[in-house]
């Protein structure tokens, strides 16, 4: 048997070019901690005092129009600001540069109560739709464009209507640049995209795959972090969403909404989770290393109820997790595609 | 004005390397989300359930023994074991290697009801003793040796217990390896150590320093990421506890004790924070390089009960933070160093 099974081990995050510590033993200790409490469930589909809903005025006193399908607008408390100075400092000790960007909020749903798994296919892909109309127009002024969505009151997210946001920075910011950094010295060293090498590995091994079709994959990476995180890659070339044709955007609503109805059957609970695209940098190079993916960090371990805490250990020296990616596959595999609500 | 204080921008940390975003302006921000539970209080000194306490019985059938002072264990579901495997792989995209190491939990004290800022500076200096004698015992068979400690059910502590942890681990962990390499670029680059350099420039400019006295420093650091992180630095040259003297550690407990009550006043509540100490590879190099160092990472942003979330942005892209460093300095140096349960 291999220590991959059951002993101590470190795996390494290609991506990151970092290492995680696994501890496939460590899964029948005994959680007498924090709880969380369950997401209310039964909501209705429009909310008086939502921020977010149709029709309704947020704290800054603008009304929302009264939209059908997706809506954005400018963040009212925005983490980033079109700010015009030009300071910076390179003192070693004191660096510091001045930052400039927008941040967005993007509706999924005039619908209150309906989280993305529980929208049809189709209104998925007017989600896509969104993603990729924003992409493209921030890209053409920011060289970094992060589309992700906050799930869950446990992943700070303080509103359940369903939505998500987009943050664009005039410079690649530090997860990114490292992506960056160790997809070009791949692409280097073999001439190829290491994304599509390794989604293709994966498939052809099977272990760690939740959710395949024609054009995409879901799957537990090797390297990953969070008891039931996931990687979505598309089978195919794609930098940004610019790349991605009708059709493989068809797979794409379709593998999401069963890949995100297998996470609520997980625990029969609305999964949270934090996700986000990561697409090519926008600073007009040929950047044939790059491909698009979407990562899913959810922090459920054991129950609806349950989470795992990177604190200590992983602020300190190393994020460690318990249960092991071919574990965590085998049960998102065992879960059902129709959602529990539903059934 | 600078951006520093009110536009957003980004600053560099030079142990680890990235870059962190700030949003000074963001303060405004209501919040809607999760609040926190608080803290229970009134604990007694003994609790027959706790299994840290004195003469318990823990999980495994093992019995406390009636310790006064510390008193040290072996986890009873370590996340790293001395592991006799040596199996790795150099596949770059299934990397891994098997991990040797050790887990032990600390208690700090046999009184269930006290954490360490209520403990005197004698028993703060019985804690610091055991931290250095598990250092050097177990640096003589492992590389990396983690003093940490996770306290309150937000940084998934699970007992009220006054304890912390340390983990051993045969290779250089993901962050250390990341500072063991900035540390030894600025040595090579000055013939001086950063943090040594930096702390004596933090206390002439004030701005940040929290708590000082001859031999230590609580300060803000410039490129601080949770909202009240401190680091604690030793104001001489320590590669270790080893090089601590006996006036230097009874400094070290006074520091301890008043930066901790800081904590504790600031939202009138058992201040939550992961806390750890890194000291040298224990690699028998030189390691001149190296300085002994805690940081503390708290999770509380406005309240005992509103914690900043780092999640979508932070886990894809970059670490952000609302308030500035300076700003918490500032509030740190406010609060009384009486603690708020003895006035
Ligand atoms: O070891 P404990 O206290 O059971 O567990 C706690 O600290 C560990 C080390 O930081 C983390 O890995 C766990 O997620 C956390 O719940
Ligand atoms: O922007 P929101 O939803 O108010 O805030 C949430 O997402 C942000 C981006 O990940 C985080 O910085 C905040 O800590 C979190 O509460």
């Amino acid at each position: 048997m291999s220590v991959l099974n059951d002993k101590s081990h470190r795996r390494f995050n290609p991506l990151l070019g970092e290492w995680i510590l696994v501890s496939p033993h460590r899964g029948k200790r005994p959680w007498q901690g924090q709880q969380e409490a369950p997401q209310p469930s039964g909501a209705a589909s429009y909310d008086e005092k939502c921020y977010l809903c149709p029709g309704n005025t947020r704290i800054t006193g603008d009304v929302n129009p009264d939209y059908k399908g997706t809506f954005v607008f400018q963040n009212d408390f925005p983490a980033l600001q079109a700010n015009n100075d030009d300071e910076s400092s390179d003192d070693e000790l004191f660096r510091y540069q001045a930052a400039k960007g927008e941040a967005r909020v993007i509706c999924f749903s005039s619908d209150h109560s309906k989280s993305l798994p529980q929208l049809s296919e189709a209104e998925i892909g007017g989600v896509i739709d969104t993603w990729r109309e924003q992409m493209i127009e921030l890209g053409e002024r920011y060289q970094w464009v992060q589309v992700f969505e906050n799930k869950g009151a446990v992943m700070g997210c303080s509103n359940p209507h369903p939505h998500g946001q987009i943050w664009a920075q005039d410079t690649l910011p530090t997860e990114a640049e490292k992506i960056d950094r160790n997809l070009k010295s791949y692409y280097q060293r073999h001439g190829r995209n290491l994304l599509l090498d390794y989604v293709e590995k994966e498939i052809a091994k099977g272990e760690r795959v939740v959710e395949v079709n024609e054009h995409w994959a879901v799957l537990v990476p090797f390297w990953a972090c969070w008891p039931f995180e996931v990687i979505l890659l598309p089978r195919f070339a794609a930098k940004t969403f610019a790349d991605v044709s009708p059709e493989q955007q068809q797979a794409l609503a379709s593998i999401l909404k069963l890949a995100l109805t297998r996470y609520d059957n997980l625990f029969q609970c609305s999964f949270p989770y934090s996700m986000g695209w990561r697409a090519q940098p926008f600073n007009g190079h040929a950047n044939d290393h790059w491909q698009l993916h979407a990562s899913f960090f959810p922090p459920l371990l054991r129950s609806a109820s349950v989470k795992k805490f990177m604190v200590g250990y992983e602020m300190l020296a190393e994020a460690q997790r318990d249960i092991t990616p071919e574990q965590a596959a085998e049960r998102l595999r065992a879960c059902s595609t129709t959602h529990y609500l539903e059934s």
